[in-house]
């Protein structure tokens, strides 16, 4: 199913030629949802939810019962330039804390029934500072994207992508600024917590970076230039989902700029994807609104890990448990108006 | 702990009272979640909710393990006046429904491993007629209160209740305009869906049901006259969980109205509830704001059954496993910034 990603053509190839979504399954699980014990609509979103997911697993109707949570840690050059709230260590410090299910993506995940997979990419050679260089060569970026590529679960039914990567808001809001335009400002927020001169001083390198590197290209193009090994690796995972057909909950901020390359550089690429939440990160709201999708929590998350898409796959699990396990009027001899 | 509810007095003496949450386990709370490897505040409303939980709970570190979810279903008089654009022959069949595993709530209380009981109280007997006489008496609505009074286990940690009864919207949109003013108009919807008619003539139902009940009293007077079996059932296990120290999560409009009754009656009637869902059901937001509670989740619900509180579990549990099985900074050996 997944071929092999040997260039960066490869990607590019496949991304664009991934099949969409299965419409029969999808119109029949409309015909079910309309056949339900309720009132027309009255489950909202849980119906658009569950007919989607039917959609794309190519079954009227359908179960969740194999979902993929992926937590990619990288390192970043542009630390450097004094980004961050927390020192470069605790990228590898918050990994081990992973890998003994110490952090609070592993108890989200357990929550939702997901499996977890830490990929840790590279973490003591980070990327170049992009205010001076590209922050990755191309084989630098397919090293990346490879690893997100070749990290989902082919038998998974969902997945969720998320980072560990001290920094990485700066990259995500200069992967932003390069995509939608406007000013630095626009698309920089506080992170994990920088005070008004580290606000500005963050607003200040993603000027920098996006303007050395503003004809870069396309969303991959930007994505070398600007990103991140873990971004990259969320988006080659969101694309390898695309291509397997397995539904995709968005997280926050990070992962929504890696998403956002991704429709750039293709404009089918995210239609498996919905958003798990809006992130308090200043800019994400607005970053959902340019690739279309309401979230569907909003509860002040701001940690990244996958935590908010993680969060966000019970209430997925619900919605597909309605629609497959509710009776029909005829079913249930329940009246229907 | 929970008295025997005898008469209205035991009632009102017993809620007013209630005992409110454990101020050390709730500051013990507070503290561990400033020591879990994360930014401050990251996590957002999870981490309210969480040492919120723990205070009701009175365990710093506590779980959620046995969440109960009870429908309880009733039948009105007022669907005489033609309110509701289902027969109220459907309440009695969704019961069926309930019982045979086939609704909504049935999928989404196993989805969050919550039991669920169903009471229905004398279906064959519907409430008055609120538009000419008082909706029960005294000894009515005393025995809807006992009936959901009895219905909480004791050994449950979470408590959603829920409803099933065609035609209440009419009295929960009377109740709320008896309780906060305004026009009939203001607070009442479209219910499972009438159109602008019928509309127009549920309006006029509840304005002349307010008209008539105009001084009726406090919060469980406005209950008997306005209300409905199923809605006091409501009201008597959110008190008899406040009592136990049990939290709630509310769900809709028709829930809310019958918690709104509660706090009118004793203002910290709902100190141990929050809201799991803004209704689609127009007037539900403002009943929230009224009520002072944000709710969990917006995802455009309008179905009751406790469905949007039963969806807003996980949201609990999710924020409860993370308080509870997060590692600490000096645990975790990260840094804390």
């Amino acid at each position: 199913m997944l071929p092999e990603l040997i260039d960066l053509k490869t990607f590019r190839d496949a991304l664009t030629r991934a099949p969409g979504l299965d419409e029969t399954a999808l119109q029949e699980a409309a015909d079910r949802n309309g056949q339900l014990t309720k009132p027309p609509g009255a489950l909202g979103r849980l119906e658009d939810l569950a007919i989607w997911y039917a959609g794309w697993r190519g079954d009227a109707r359908p179960q969740v019962a194999a979902p993929q949570v992926i937590v990619f840690a990288g390192n970043h050059g542009v630390t450097a330039q004094g980004v961050s709230a927390f020192p470069s260590e605790v990228t590898v410090q918050m990994v081990m804390n992973f890998e003994h299910g110490g952090a609070a993506i592993n108890q989200l995940a357990k929550a939702a029934g997901a499996t977890m997979d830490v990929h840790a990419l590279e973490l003591d050679r980070p990327t170049a500072d992009f205010t001076t260089e590209p922050a990755m060569t191309e084989a630098e970026l397919l090293s990346a994207l490879r690893t997100g590529w070749n990290a989902v679960d082919p038998d998974a039914d969902l997945l969720v992508v998320g980072e560990m990567g001290i920094g990485n808001t700066t990259p995500a809001a200069a992967i932003a600024c390069a995509l939608f335009g406007g000013d630095a400002a626009d698309w920089t927020g506080r992170g994990t917590g920088v005070d008004d001169a580290g606000l500005a001083n963050k607003t200040r390198v993603v000027t920098e970076g996006v303007a050395l590197h503003a004809n870069a290209g396309d969303g991959l193009d930007i994505l070398r230039c600007l990103g991140g090994r873990e971004i990259a690796a969320m988006a080659g995972a969101i694309a390898a989902a695309r291509i397997l057909r397995i539904p995709v909950i968005l997280d926050g901020f990070i992962c929504s700029a890696a998403a956002a390359c991704l429709a750039d550089a293709s404009s089918g690429a995210l239609d498996h994807a919905v958003a798990g939440h809006q992130s308090a990160e200043g800019a994400h709201g607005a970053v959902l609104e340019k690739l279309g999708k309401k979230p569907l929590l909003n509860l002040g998350l701001r940690l990244g890990e996958g935590s908010g898409g993680a969060l966000a796959i019970n209430i997925l699990k619900s919605a597909v448990a309605c629609h497959s396990g509710m009776a029909s009027f005829a079913e249930a001899g329940v009246s229907d108006g």
